[in-house]
């Protein structure tokens, strides 16, 4: 079952509940280190608002979605990954392994990646 | 160095000077299948506008970013892998293996992913 906000860490953490490191932080999104890293720099962008799905966000939605896009890179400059390159990616649903049902943005970055997608 | 728009290969198959199979098309951005495929679904969103990473993009290009997105949940589901789950990302610069500079968001599913991102 999809956790309700209520439930959701990353609403927790947002909210203060549960502690959390902040590297970037506005009205429409935050950023934090995934606690499992895949490798030397691995953050998430995450909205405020919480979409379990970017498909749970429409159209009036693309400049918050779009948003998180321009955030990663800023937060990857911040991290010394932006010239050596870094990937992003949303999982979404169970093949992609999506461990929290809360729309995240993965940014990882620090060494070679393998062509996983 | 990076391509030119002029010698760009997915602005000729945008162009149609390579000939390319449409699965979605409008006036902000196309897909198209990814020639090496790393899962039995691999798709390419591509911006009609030639930028070479999400960087080049500006606060102003916000909802072309967040529509490329969305594009990619409905061609998941056009393909049949929206219920299954699949992976959204954009590989940037040398570390994550970008090897056409013309920002593209890979969508890939059918089977389930490794967590490399």
């Amino acid at each position: 079952m999809p956790q309700s906000p209520a439930e959701c860490v990353f609403c927790k953490i947002y909210a203060g509940e549960i502690p959390g490191e902040f590297l970037y932080r506005d009205d429409r999104c935050f950023v934090i280190r995934d606690i499992n890293p895949v490798a030397p720099v691995h953050l998430l962008v995450i909205p405020v608002e919480h979409y379990v799905h970017s498909v749970d966000a429409s159209p009036e939605h693309e400049a918050m979605l779009g948003h998180l896009m321009l955030v990663a890179q800023t937060v990857a400059k911040q991290e010394g990954v932006y010239e050596t390159g870094y990937r992003m990616a949303v999982n979404q649903g169970p093949n992609a392994g999506q461990t929290v049902d809360h729309l995240h943005l993965h940014v990882i970055g620090g060494r070679r990646l393998e062509h996983e997608g």
